[in-house]
């Protein structure tokens, strides 16, 4: 999507072939600024740190990651060594692993001498489809946006809210949650977006406020306190979020606070979307209290970082927001079930937030529904 | 309660019977000052400003108001004008109508000579009697907790959710939803609250923590997204919450996000409890949806002030935390449905919170149940 004018993506191989440049979005939105990751480490770092962020990305971003520790040493040991250590830096998004498992797949039955161009070409594509899958999202998710507008006066807008980014800056384009949103404001009826500032890092104030800002979206930062509110006085027309791990019978596992408004948009009767890539799907995680909730630093309760006076350039400084030694339990994500969801948007269509919807989608996966 | 080992009160006469003191709140928890109300105008504008917050205690700083309108001029003219003033500082919390109806209903037909003394003697009363009621919340509440903590194993301690601060720098002393806390914490089981941070003002993080703290009280800060989480891995035993306003259908107005977290304890079994002072019920409101919900300013939203290092004395700053340019929208409260409220605990008992609950309390506003 476009940022100044400019068509990027998150993430891209450098003109050498060498290195891959991310943008760094911990500096967002206070500066702009691209990194380059030259070694594997480099990229494990990145998802640590949340330099990139986003189950898809993070996908992206391990991949690419593994054609760097292939170039630095071929050999299967190496591969399994890049593997693991990639793996473990981020706990609940499943698209890490799946795009390990690809790479692996690929990868393993190679001489050691053709592993590394491969790698590369596998990563390049892995991007690639996610990109594309992206906007099938948005393709397949715009005519929900279309349904309402035709019921709304002309010139109405249609007000969707989102947790979190689950947008282009979470993929390597177009987004998942903001794809419907993107093709919707470029082609379709007029879109206003309730952006959850999504405590306690903020992506939706920082992030997805700043790429909807770019693109030119119309939007408006929520506390995340507010989203029930605002459906309960009708103002919000549909709620669409991304995930980072959806369970086999269909429960969603997304940014902490994601609960909470499903089960606000099932007490008012706004419809509750849920998109993704068929990747984030865990077959083999058979329900959404299995899943593993990352448990982070309580500094990212107590800090809060931001711009010291409001102009552009300014100095980006950090303040302790709590009572001085109190401590802070900082779980990052929760667990939405299936029956609160009102569908999957996803790269192959729409469908119910159950197996059989699951399978209906993906019927390679788990035989027809 | 205690700050630093000393009791204290929220607002209190000064000696010279000629202004008031309160806890400035809006330099806590960086620093404790101590301000004077001197006039009628500094009354209104600590309610504003938020100095003074909470229900109860805006009600009793009103009151003091009127009584510094009183010293100055004893005219009925100008008590209503003073009463008119107070009254639009804050419209969502009826305490400050009651206080100042109060207030009026014993001036009124005194002979100009003899409201001044009769002002001040009738706002410390209403202070007095918002302790009194605030203690008897906490014995009538203290027994839900005890009864929780006799199904936990020794030593085990009972988990309480809170969110905003209906603690003692919300009232005058005790609380409303802390003063079951506290009178659990001196006398009885041991508890652990869970302090939702509360945005946008960071009610919960910056005061609620502060007096649990400086109480002794063991307490975790979240963010306002975990609640619902921590409910659905079993992690919470009870939510007690204050309200600004109460329906006569027990409809509770309180802090945006209160309908959230009642919506996760219904969904997950966990208590749902509101505490209150029967001040804080609008016998003439008949149900939440007629409640006028305040907007206040976007820069409580895309700004935070905190203390730029995290050491005592340090310097306190503020920094812009969203996307620049994007704009915000900030209501500051929302209704919870009576259905999703377990039950009121007020100074006279604890009761199902629907109209013939309300009416058991308080026969006198409604005929018996």
């Amino acid at each position: 999507m476009k940022i100044d004018g400019r068509s990027m993506r998150t993430i891209w191989a450098s003109d050498d072939g060498r290195s891959v440049n991310i943008i760094d979005q911990t500096r967002l939105p206070h500066s702009f600024e691209i990194a380059a990751l030259e070694t594997m480490e480099d990229a494990g770092r990145a998802i640590l740190t949340m330099q990139v962020r986003g189950a898809p990305l993070i996908g992206a971003t391990a991949a690419y990651g593994l054609a760097l520790a292939v170039a630095h040493d071929p050999s299967s040991t190496a591969m399994q060594d890049a593997r693991s250590h990639l793996l473990k830096q981020r706990p609940t998004a499943v698209n890490l692993r799946w795009a390990l498992d690809e790479m692996m797949r690929v990868l393993a039955p190679l001489p050691e001498g053709e592993r590394a161009s491969a790698a590369w070409r596998h990563a390049a594509r892995i991007a690639d489809e996610d990109v594309e899958s992206c906007r099938l999202i948005g393709v397949n998710g715009m005519p929900l946006i279309e349904e309402i507008a035709r019921r709304k006066g002309p010139g109405e807008s249609v007000n969707i809210l989102t947790h979190c980014n689950a947008g282009w800056l979470a993929c390597v384009d177009w987004g998942t949650a903001t794809s419907p949103i993107y093709h919707a404001h470029d082609a379709g009826p007029p879109v206003h977006v309730w952006v959850d500032e999504t405590r306690p890092r903020n992506q939706g104030a920082a992030l997805t406020a700043y790429e909807l800002g770019s693109h030119g979206v119309p939007h408006t930062i929520i506390v995340d306190n507010a989203g029930g509110h605002l459906m309960q006085r009708g103002q919000v027309d549909l709620v669409i979020v991304g995930t980072d791990r959806v369970a086999a019978n269909g429960d969603v596992a997304n940014k902490i606070g994601t609960y909470l408004k499903a089960l606000a948009a099932d007490d008012t009767g706004v419809p509750f979307y849920v998109a993704l890539p068929g990747s984030t799907i865990d077959w083999s995680c058979s329900k959404g209290s299995d899943i593993e909730i990352e448990e982070r630093s309580a500094d990212e309760v107590l800090l809060m970082t931001g711009r010291l006076d409001n102009g552009a350039g300014a100095k980006v400084a950090t303040v302790a927001i709590g009572a001085p030694g109190s401590p802070a339990a900082n779980p990052a994500f929760d667990v939405t079930p299936a029956r609160l969801v009102t569908g999957f948007i996803t790269e192959r269509g729409v469908a119910p937030a159950s197996p059989a919807g699951l399978r209906q989608l993906y019927p390679e996966m788990g035989g027809a529904a």
